[in-house]
């Protein structure tokens, strides 16, 4: 059976609701399909992630997400930029050196790019 | 001679006329190929698809595009979301169930994707 | 060795500065692996290659990158929309006969697209 894989770009905070909603019409339109996603966000958008500043009214179905699998992942570029500790993020965020070269190494990998 | 496949994904109206033009040019630049383009709009973007509400200022060029075998493609899950029928949409709109799914299932077949 | 091979795409002024910060933090990601890093600026983005009305806050940076071997390039379809002539943009930038046509080329040739 086909594996389809996909990395989501997220740099924006006003991007997460669509992001999410994204994300969750994709597990429900191939929940026949073997499917691994990924979302990547790095910039601005990584203050979604910072759980002791409560920014993610989306928070609840982030974490839905990641138990189907989901993987949230946090550019630490991104997040000492912002000033973001590691403690201070949601626990099932994932962290990764650099956000763009993730999106390299990924498409490179054969994963589909959505930027929402 | 190789084919060139794309799926351009559009998920905000102000972005419709930088992507028909973006249609345009590429249609205009590669005459002399093998060129397959597809056009997805999710989330609020297909509301330019909504013929009985008159959105769309590049109608003609969509409609004119469509001609030169460009396919529109709409986003079912964001259709039902905004309240589009079938019945309202133009006649060369085509409707898939999910757009997310659209995009990961051609990129795997090789198409390229460009967010306008 | 692997060779990753990277096109960005922009399309808006406000988002030189994030993408010139995404080029950096992949190239200080990857500098021991082979890497060919492409920057394509279409529509309005093009303004920011005009040395002569000097919109860049980044030219600097853009010059320093493309000594790293990073390419600027500039679609002309653009340049001529908005009026810039050759002589006008920096010495280190390419002109391309159309911006989406090399966004299509290249991801057929394995560059991964990156749209920050």
């Amino acid at each position: 059976m086909k594996e389809y894989k996909v990395i989501f770009h997220i740099d924006e905070m006003t991007k997460w609701k669509l992001l999410l909603t994204n994300v969750t019409n994709l597990l429900n339109g191939m929940h026949e399909e073997q499917l691994s996603v990924s979302v990547l966000a790095n910039a601005e958008a990584v203050r979604y992630y910072d759980a002791a500043r409560n920014f993610a009214a989306g928070a609840k179905v982030m974490e839905s997400l990641s138990q189907k699998d989901v993987r949230f992942l946090a550019c630490n570029n991104a997040l000492r930029a912002h000033g973001i500790t590691k403690d201070a993020i949601y626990q099932f965020v994932e962290i990764v050196p650099a956000g763009v070269v993730e999106l390299v190494k990924r498409q490179s990998e054969g994963y589909a790019y959505i930027k929402p």
